[in-house]
Order: C-alpha cells, then sequence, then structure tokens
C-alpha cells in the first residue's frame, strides 16, 4: 500500500455558492465537502486522460437478441481478434430474447473507442454505450 | 451592487491529484484554484437547475439554408410564438447559402427545450444545439 | 422467437448529405445504411426512455482502492440495500490498489440514478459512469 | 443558390421500432420521417467534424457579473486577441448584476475550444457552455 501524504488547502467561495452546493452534496449523500470536490476534480481530470488518448480503463454494455443468426459467434470472434484490450465480460439475460453484456477495456482511449464501434455497428447488437472511466493510477500518484 | 461574503474553508487532497489537478488549472489558464473549484461546482450546479426544470437561460444556436422556401418566415411565426420566451437573437451570414441564428431564451428548463425541439426540427436547419447555462441569480445569492 | 415483421420505406436525402454518410458508415465499419440508421433511431430512443423515467437497465462503472477502511463493506451493504434493482456485478483487479467493479442494474430511471449517486458519493471510490441502456424491449415490440 | 440532388433509397426496419420512432417524431412536430433521419444523420456528422478538429463553427454562451472589477476590459482584449476567429457578438442585460454573452466563432474545433477554455477561466465569469454547431458547408455538398 501507497502511503498518501494529504494537502490541506483554503478555498473562498461566495457563502450564496457555498450554501447551494451544501445543499447539493447532502441530497447526494456525501459526508464532506472535501470529498465531493474530490469527485468534481477526479471526473474533470478523467475526461482529460481519454482526450489526450491515455492509457485508461472502459467498459462498454450493450444490448442483443441472441437469436440472430450468428451474432454471438462475431462477438466471440471480436473479443478475440482484440484479445490485448478486452480483460473480461459479463452476461446477463434479460429476457426471452434480449441479452446485455458488459466488457472491460484497457488501452489507450482511441483503441477503446475502436472496439466499441466495432461491436455496435454489429447488426442485432440493438444499443450501447461505452462507459470512460481510469485504471485509477494518474489520480493517486 | 450586492456586497458579497466569501467563506473560506479547507479542503484535503491527496498530494498526486493535487499536482495533477494544479497542471490542469495551469492548461486552463486558471489564476488559482479556488477559481477553478468554483466552477466546478457551478457547472455541477446549473446542470441540477436544468434536471429539475427551475427558471433558467439557454441559448439555441442553429444553422439553416435561407433558400429554403419559406423558412425565414416560419422561423420568424415560431419565435412570435413563444415571444414571452424567446428575449432576443443575433443572425450571421456564413456564406452564400448558410446562416446562423442564436437566440437567448428565458424559461423553465422544459419549455425552453420545447422551444429548441420546435425549432430544430423545421425543415431547413440543418443543425442546432441547445446550450443549457444560467440565470445566475441561484449561483450566488 | 418473436417473428419480425419489417417494414421498409423510402428515405430522400441531399446527395452530398448521402455521400459524406456513406464515409462515416464505411469508418464505422457498418456493412448497410439501414442498420447505421436504425442504431441512430434506437440511440434517440433510448435517451428518451430515460429522461422519460421508463423501466429500463443501466451499468454502474467505477473504480476504487480497496485498501480504504470499510469501503468493501460499504459497497457491499449498499447492493443489498438496492437488492431488487442490483442484478449482478464484476469485479476487476486493475492493480494492486485499484480494483474495478460493474454493476448492472434494472428499475426506473431515477431509481438507477440514485444506485449510481449512492455509489460514487462513497469515500474511495475514485471514479465512475452510469451507462445508460435499455431492456432492448421497447425497441423492437 | 446550389441545385440540389436529391437521392431516395429505402431502409428497412422492425415495424415495432418504426411505430416507436414515429410516435417520438410527433412529439417532436416533425413532418416527415426523411426530416427526422436527416437531423439525426447531421448531428451524428457535426460530432465527427469536431472530433477531427476540421474547419466550424460554435457558439460560447457565458454569464458573467458585470460588477466584477476589470472583467468587461478582460473579456473585450481577450476576444481581439481571437480577432480572425470571433465574428460577432451579443450582449444581453439578465438582472442588475448578471449579463448573458453569446459569441459566434469559427476556425478548427481545437482553437475554438481554446477560446471557450479563455474565456470560462476568467474571474467572474460564472458559468458558460461552448454549442458545436458547423459551417452547414460539409452537410450538403
Amino acid at each position: 500500500m501507497i502511503v498518501k501524504k494529504l494537502v490541506r488547502f483554503g478555498v473562498s467561495l461566495d457563502h450564496h455558492l457555498l450554501d447551494h452546493f451544501d445543499r447539493h452534496i447532502k441530497t447526494k449523500k456525501y459526508t464532506n465537502r472535501s470529498e465531493a470536490l474530490r469527485d468534481l476534480i477526479r471526473d474533470k481530470l478523467v475526461g482529460e486522460e481519454w482526450s489526450e488518448n491515455k492509457e485508461t480503463v472502459g467498459t462498454i454494455t450493450f444490448v442483443y437478441d441472441h437469436h440472430v443468426r450468428n451474432l454471438t459467434n462475431k462477438l466471440t470472434n471480436l473479443q478475440h481478434n482484440f484479445q490485448g484490450l478486452v480483460l473480461t465480460g459479463m452476461h446477463v439475460h434479460l429476457d426471452h430474447d434480449h441479452c446485455l453484456e458488459v466488457l472491460v477495456v484497457k488501452g489507450k482511449g482511441a483503441q477503446i473507442k475502436k472496439v466499441a464501434d466495432a461491436i455496435l455497428s454489429i447488426k442485432g447488437v440493438k444499443h450501447g454505450k461505452l462507459a470512460m472511466t481510469t485504471t485509477g493510477k494518474a489520480l493517486s500518484r
């Protein structure tokens, strides 16, 4: 475990803005302002990791109809073609027809987007989204 | 002018995260951390103003081909129908065919979205975007 | 398996716009225009499912530092509190410190957002995103 | 005026998906499917214009408190520094304290984003958004 050094610094805010923010973080169940501010900061920085094409992590969620001929085959092949990138996946049976699948993908931002494009353009894949998150490294070291 | 009371409070942050944030705000030309944090906070709160359908302000930007028959007419009528909402507008001639127009619209979030939908669905309007901002009131009082 | 009735209808497009679109779908590896248009339509409709708070499905991806005291406990409790909503989850060890977790959540849009808020506000959860997708039902029946 | 050649082609859609889409476009006041589909296509293509850093147009909307010392000065200077990019602007007095300004900016996507960053980081600018639209050219020729 890495020993973390916490730094404390002062922030000045108009008191009406602070009131408003305090009401907001109460609604969102934050226990203190620092934690809420850290989340805002990290979300901003993760957005930049992606726009600068750094090594990062994302999940690709997609919903498909498993009755579509050859679809499961195509999806499996595709995941093998991007083998270095797709770490793992999970499958959920939503109803008689529909499956949801989530893949965890690690790599440069642009590569992960390419995997997402390739999956979402397959016939039978009805909808999907890429969630852009982070390896966590850049946020703590 | 309202006299503003500034409140100062402490925030604690992992020093690696703070380093990363400091580099970010330098790139974005912020002069200090407080101002950068205020922007993150205000952006979050403006997002909530809109999702809670409060009185707010937006601008609708759209690009159209003024040669399309009857289009300028339709746009003028529409703005008169939403008279209480559309405050003002500006027109830019982009090239021989294309005009850009920006409208400033004030009202409940859902009403402003309705004006935007009505404009963007008109034939000849090629593209448009609603920018959701704020009256500024809730952010300072 | 449900027998699907395909309807065919004509769309008219400026030939320059069509050229541009054809180049786009080639880049994205679509095999035909219909499939690319279906994706645009479904993405629009899924957006509305969420804004109208209908029954839907989302995945919550988050990255956390498992060394943070009591965190794994809190995450487990939270998932049990929202038991009817959280269908399943998957865990990935990103490095010595960081874990990524993906939860599949089914319910009304607003409820799913509440689960996401609750998770993302926990101390030690460094970043997270809600991917809003669909049960698939409304898109095919 | 450019003579436009309309191309007509067939699209096949599951009839449930088509029903759903028809209800959607009725709500949005579209007069026909082609127009609604053109909008979905153009929005997708404009998104790519921006991600590929092509020549394009955007509007920057921001709200500020004109009592903040030296702010109007800074804003004017900044617009002159980016003179080739900022085409025009409009000013609205929202209340005793707050002004809204909209600038129309033309240039490469990345340059426009830089102008937006520079404005939004100025102290006293409370909130702002960049609306990414288009010169319209690429969409019709």
